[in-house]
């Protein structure tokens, strides 16, 4: 289903509602831009964020054999407990903020016995291959790994959700991130590749080194966009290409969270560039790569707190700014309402 | 009495705790530093905010007569009106973000009939004089509209608040902040001043000329910083100052505004230094200054949306981001709690 491009017929209209507010002309700043945006995703002057949800992906990456993370690579494993616990930092700042999370083994590399409400089993397969020497994924596998985005996404459009997060857990997700990126926006590999969760000086130059090969090794992959995403990807990267398709095709808000959910945005945004007009940039994550990309996309992101962290972190930090923008039109007196003067 | 400086004696042990937390070292970046100095300044592991406030001070501008806004003073009083019946944006956001507000009339050119919950009158005079010719204040009237602060900050020790914050409503108090930043700061004068609500180029060039005028007229005042708050400030940022330093003394988390808070709190600096230990700097303003002002505190702000608002609004939008960083160290696992190895 193609996304419908956000209409711009009211954007005049809205414009004006936001410039008679009780503000000098333009004093809120990004804020208006972000009210302006909401307003024209929904097509309504008081736009409404009702059931906010996160949905984290976790898989593994063979590329780890590789030695390409700072993190053993059972920690994507480990993590995802820690998530089923409530132990995250996602989880944290989801509860502070008011936001559903869902967590979703689509490739972790370990069984769970765990059935929590908001916890999805999809698993395409326990982690990836080793992109070094073969194609991560096939194309029948990576298909899978987006219609588990997709399926979520359906899941919560009956649920009455009209903003959705995507977050991710997958050690080794920084190496598929930065490829996607050197391949999607043309920039030099070494601009696209960063210290991960912590890379020193020497790994990173390793890293660097082996991506260089991946690269090479697949020079002439990727005729489209998902087989590129098969061969260089991860299934939560997959997972969350397909999620964002799907709520740009029901014209959900969709929160971009750091590197490696703005890398699924590339992928996202070659299948269907449309996607792009529902989506808010939450972060600039410290990771290096991610500057550039936000600079390749002409994003403005919301917060800048120097984090690295993925799973979601940022669109929940970002979300009360939405709430806020949305309030602002719904909520604040014009000046001719509130009888107050205009600029002189 | 004077502010007890922050006890640093368990920085180490605060950090330890944040550096154990399930996610790479340093992975929330200032979000770590924010929860640091919460925990340092409630000196607790589990620092809570409760009952968290807006201080929202009213006052007139005689220098207004010169020309200096471009919205006409009425709009002070008309302006006060707006947050009485919720409709301006400082009173949407607070209540989007869970913050009480409390408005205060100490110096409004209008008198208010409305006895409102969250209202509170305490006028020293309807407006400061024209700083252009004489002091903008006598000492008397500016300790006394110190004292509002002071008196509204007690009052919040008895409903257990632990974080506030301030803003303000004056038409003409960006000139008043910035020639206390000009004095306190050292900078000149051009670096200091900025477009306010919104001037222009013509505009801009005059009130520099004014402010030119009246920082030379008063090169000799200013002997303490209150003899130069009551010279060059207005009753809203006195009661700012007097706040401030009573929510100090109270070891209170002070949440900092932009450019006229901030030029506040560099008076309350001159009067006690300690009292930048338990500032957050909420936002960076757009007003041309407040980058300059940001950067002799050497203060790292957590929102750079682009704003010139004032009110506290920018408080209200931050706050959030405080209540995550508390959570995490209350409610985030560690590596040991949750069985997660760490980097290799």
């Amino acid at each position: 289903m193609p996304i419908t491009p956000v209409n711009r017929t009211r954007q005049a209209e809205f414009q004006q509602l936001i410039d008679q507010k009780t503000k000098p002309l333009g004093a809120l700043g990004q804020l208006e831009r972000l009210a302006l945006q909401l307003a024209l995703i929904q097509q309504s002057p008081t736009p409404t964020l009702t059931h906010p949800h996160l949905l984290v992906f976790a898989g593994d990456h063979g590329l780890t054999a590789e030695g390409v993370s700072a993190y053993p690579s059972a920690v994507t494993y480990q993590m995802v407990h820690n998530f089923l616990n409530g132990g995250a930092a996602v989880n944290v700042f989801c509860r502070a903020n008011g936001l559903q999370l869902v967590v979703c083994d689509v490739g972790v590399n370990g069984s769970f016995t765990e059935n929590a409400p908001g916890f999805v089993k999809y698993k395409v397969a326990p982690g990836t291959r080793n992109m070094r020497y073969e194609p991560a994924m096939t194309l029948d596998e990576c298909e899978a790994a987006m219609d588990a985005g997709r399926i979520l996404v359906d899941g919560l459009v009956y649920r009455d959700c009209t903003v959705v997060g995507f977050g991710e857990m997958g050690i080794g997700n920084t190496s598929s991130a930065s490829l996607l990126m050197q391949r999607l926006t043309g920039l030099p590999l070494d601009q696209c590749v960063g210290r991960g969760t912590g890379l020193n000086d020497t790994a990173l130059a390793h890293k660097l080194q082996v991506l260089q090969a991946v690269s090479d090794r697949h020079a002439e992959a990727g005729h489209t966009p998902v087989e590129l995403l098969a061969t260089l990807g991860g299934f939560e990267i997959a997972a969350i290409v397909g999620g964002m398709l799907r709520a740009a095709e029901n014209q959900m808000v969709i929160l971009v969270d750091g590197f490696i959910a703005t890398a699924a945005l590339l992928v996202a945004q070659a299948i269907d560039p449309a996607v792009v007009d529902y989506c808010v940039f939450c972060h600039e994550s410290n990771e290096a790569g991610h500057h550039f990309m936000l600079g390749h996309l002409n994003a403005e992101p919301l917060l800048s707190l120097g984090m690295r962290l993925g799973e979601g972190s940022g669109c929940a930090l970002a979300y009360p700014l939405l709430k806020s923008a949305a309030a602002m039109l719904s909520d604040m007196a014009s000046f001719a309402s509130a009888g107050v003067s205009e600029k002189e």
